[in-house]
């Protein structure tokens, strides 16, 4: 069977997840849906990344086996007319590998976390941001986010849900920048685990803030202990927004 | 009684406009309602650029008079507060001289419009950008622009129901540039018709697709006849963005 590769951009308000459920909508089962739509029988497919509830994506990057010789062009032109009214889309799509996975095949991920720093409420970027009411230093949370690059046991920054076997993972990098009155955190690294660039970013805010210092980030990282985190952030400022494959 | 501006951004999809209606939700409505729960009296406010149907704003420029003295953070905070939940917002506020009108003593008007080019339906630009599902070529769209920079007789770009005195206006500026998927049209003057910047970027857009060269568009200025015109552009891409004052 013919194996392809997809581009998904999708909004996660109206979703449990990217992985599907039984009893909630889920981005994944709604790819399926589609995806049986076209070859009538059950389908499963893989992401690079298994999103959050609320959290979005620009760039998802997952695999699909059809039974058909579909030119990537028609097959991604008929999930996303199936895939209407969703806020789901297919932005590109290519034939690959039999063996190719965009789980197992990914060497990095990287995610962008979109803050709006401002008083008033947020119009344009409601639900497509984290709005922080108060002045943030985008310089401040730089100096934290360069204590965090590197290998570290993360446990501070990881959901009690977490099924990763272990709580070592090496984060390539954590920029911080501003845009206007948005300021935007990027992440990559080979994997992630739950809720660690929403725990990473909350504590960012903290320094952003001024309530933290970058030394509180670094002890709390030290403490390898999830009461040590400042604030989980919201996933509404969460985008998956790329997948690396060699 | 003292004079505030005040600057505005908002979701024009709700609203019949800017301009308060008697039977239908404008932003003008909903800040003088606002206005009201402050000081309960019947208040008038005006603004830069009377905006259209569903036309949004990240920076309109308007101007209130209270009988209080209110201090503009507090008057900015008061009415984002009885402004929710609709997605109209006070992002700045000062106080004016008392013979400073917002729509009078403005010297140029910017409006931004928002066209995102590919095949894949909009999931986070929906509502705010015009798609256009195939290739623009901004280019040639930026030698058609320079066709109509300088006075005019803009009768082709002008809505029928237009109720400016004189079709001829002399436009500032009109750039197109590319940034990734997104191509955005930046348009200034001192003011424009009803309908100007819709109607050339319209234009604008049957020379990004080739169905229009430069010279056609030369042509439909020069016929000064509304029936010369290529397409009106969808409100839901156009902003306005600033106004500028002496």
């Amino acid at each position: 069977m013919p194996r392809y590769a997809i581009k998904v951009e999708y909004n996660g308000a109206p979703f449990a997840g990217w992985q599907r459920q039984s009893d909630q909508p889920s981005v994944q089962g709604a790819i399926e849906t589609a995806l049986a739509k076209l070859e009538p029988r059950a389908h499963t497919i893989a992401a690079a990344g298994r999103t959050d509830a609320g959290v979005h994506a620009t760039g998802q990057v997952a695999h699909c086996d059809m039974a058909g010789d579909w030119s990537p062009f028609r097959l991604s032109e008929a999930l996303n007319w199936h895939l209407k009214p969703q806020p789901v889309a297919i932005t590109a799509c290519s034939l690959v590998a039999d063996d190719w996975h965009a789980r197992f095949s990914a060497v990095e991920r990287r995610y962008m976390f979109r803050l709006v720093s401002r008083r008033a409420p947020l119009v344009h970027d409601a639900g497509l941001a984290w709005h922080i009411r108060h002045d943030l230093d985008p310089i401040a949370m730089q100096a934290g986010a360069d204590r965090l690059i590197g290998r570290h046991d993360f446990t501070t920054f990881r959901s009690t849900a977490c099924q990763s076997a272990s709580p070592v993972k090496s984060l390539e990098r954590l920029n911080v920048r501003r845009e206007g009155q948005h300021v935007i955190v990027e992440a990559a690294a080979l994997s992630f685990l739950h809720h660690q660039v929403r725990s990473m970013v909350g504590c960012l805010v903290a320094v952003g803030l001024g309530r933290w210092t970058a030394h509180d980030l670094q002890a709390a990282l030290d403490a390898a202990d999830r009461c040590a985190l400042a604030e989980n952030a919201p996933p509404e400022g969460l985008y998956f927004v790329r997948a690396i494959y060699p």
